[in-house]
């Protein structure tokens, strides 16, 4: 696949503004996260205590809050950063699965995420619908959660983006729908959590939320199908990924 | 070094039932470890919250728990998890070298884990005897503690694997070697951590707690040598060595 | 460039040790740190728990507290460790950008780190001037601490490292500086807070604050120039840097 010139621009705005972006997110994938937004260009940041959330968040470009491995401790320092005002991106790991982590999304959702991002598990979940995930992954595939989709967005007020072998973004009026991108990325920890990152980065960028979301998901689709073409296995993909995203615009 | 039949059967077993595995385990591995799970086709999860480990524990199909990064409030969810009911790899990591997490893993022993995998001076520590353990690290040969091994492996009623240049498995009265590896393996992070959790997916794929330990271990030392021979330095080697987990079965 | 053989004197020497470094650092860079120690013949250890710290930094040959992402718990924990009379390097990531960190860096002071390690605005942060920091990155350039680094230094009996494009060591009397790295070092994660650890490391194994300081600044800048010659984007840079790390020495 290529990529639009609008989707280019989009990059080239996160580069020259180079985002802070706020991340509360899992400790398993945080690394890989940083660095896919730093080869995006973004500032990221990643400050948890409750002493600092709220304050940070509100001078942040955009923020990301991801449920991966929540605690009681860390949902009530998402509480005081969805609270900050800022642009925000809700990544609903695993909603659906454990009543918990459940009931922390759907608190959260009164705070209006800008985006909210997962897959067909979770957004079914969120829906209220029945999500049949396990564990972090969804046994549905993203098609499944299309309707979902449209009726959270419109009872949320927040885009909805669901990640699978296509991805959809909907605001429950307008369905985009991106397609590309490789399936060895589902065996890379981390590509579904730093998508909501990127999603935050081009929010805090002044993308507005429909396209943020569709313009991430796009670069993650290229990004993903020239790094497969270049790997051996899961390992080297995870690395070629974040070289490409980080060579995005510097080889025209 | 090759890898038998029966090992490959196990790789095989494993990508078609891909275990949902759970892991309470230390935030340096975590990524590596995740990502070294998904290379052998598991489903890898870390939840970790005192109110959600106990249900998800209950609906994975094998566990691990690492002492690693071990804390007062992660230490009362990781009982809650052992007593789950679910097969579970115990990881004792720096048992020996501190009197806190020595007693945590004492306690845990209660819930008789499938499989103990530890270093030499970790399965001496918690055989009782002196494990002169600095730091994470091992200042024993793996032979030293095999005899520590088999009394443990007795008085638990789990299987335990010393992990070193040759690692031993051992329910008390059988004792498996499995030699190869490459000794860079020691200078990259999670290499151990990771072996614990791809024991606990082999549990979770339905191999029994001897097989499994020891297929793991198998896998790791093919891998590992493999990956040694590719790479330049640590750096690539971690690469190469997910790559290598990721490849098994897909070339021949 | 090329390292001198002071340098190389200082690696043979950290080779030989192994020192035990204790870090309590972000969950971000965590693992990227414990590669880097070992890439550098280190023994890394990351013990976080309040009833483990100071009996293990007591142990330990070097020590590192990184505020990247601090909490009430873990600043508890941090000062137990600073007491524990260990030579030890803050970190004070984002120092001057929120209060609760500023007053927790400030207070850690009272336990004299050997090394103070920060970029610009944190180092200007500490030294009572107005940092300027934007997330946990400097707004300013490195020579713009220079006096501000002298005055911390003089005040704190500390060494100060203020790392960027050229890199500044000082006691308040002498002032090193370090040329060389490269601009891609800026995009990948945990370059600055590895080379905090890997400060420590050469602290543990025995070399005096100042040299310690700028011998690892060396180490970084020269990994860093080889490692952006022969990588595509940030992530083969990530890993070559490590690769290289772990070549010093062992090709000539």
């Amino acid at each position: 696949m290529l990529l639009t010139s609008d989707v280019k621009a989009d990059v080239a705005l996160l580069r020259a503004k180079a985002p802070l972006t706020h991340c509360l997110t899992n400790f398993v994938a945080a690394g890989f996260t940083a660095n896919v937004l730093l080869a995006l260009g973004a500032s990221p940041a990643m400050v948890i205590a409750a002493e600092e959330v709220q304050a940070f968040a509100a001078r942040a470009d955009g923020v990301l809050i991801n449920l991966g491995t929540i605690t009681a401790v860390s949902a009530a320092a998402m509480e005081l950063t969805a609270a900050a005002g800022t642009p925000w991106v809700l990544d609903p790991v695993a909603a659906g699965v454990l009543a918990f982590r459940t009931g922390v999304a759907t608190s959260l959702l009164r705070h209006r995420p800008a985006i909210i991002r997962g897959n067909a598990s979770e957004i079914l979940a969120l829906a209220g619908l029945e999500g049949r995930g396990r564990g972090v992954e969804s046994t549905a595939p993203s098609s499944a959660a299309v309707e979902a989709a449209k009726a959270l967005a419109l009872r949320s007020g927040s885009v909805v983006a669901v990640s699978g072998a296509t991805d959809y973004v909907t605001d429950g009026a307008e369905l985009l729908e991106i397609t590309g991108g490789h399936p060895i990325m589902t065996r890379v920890v981390g590509t579904g959590c730093s998508l909501g990152a990127a999603m935050a980065a081009f929010l805090g960028a002044g993308v507005p939320p429909m396209q943020a979301a569709a313009t991430a998901s796009a670069v993650f689709a290229y990004a993903g199908e020239r790094a497969a073409a270049q790997s051996r296995g899961t390992g080297s993909f995870a690395v070629a990924f974040v070289d490409e995203l980080s060579l995005i615009g510097t080889q025209d």
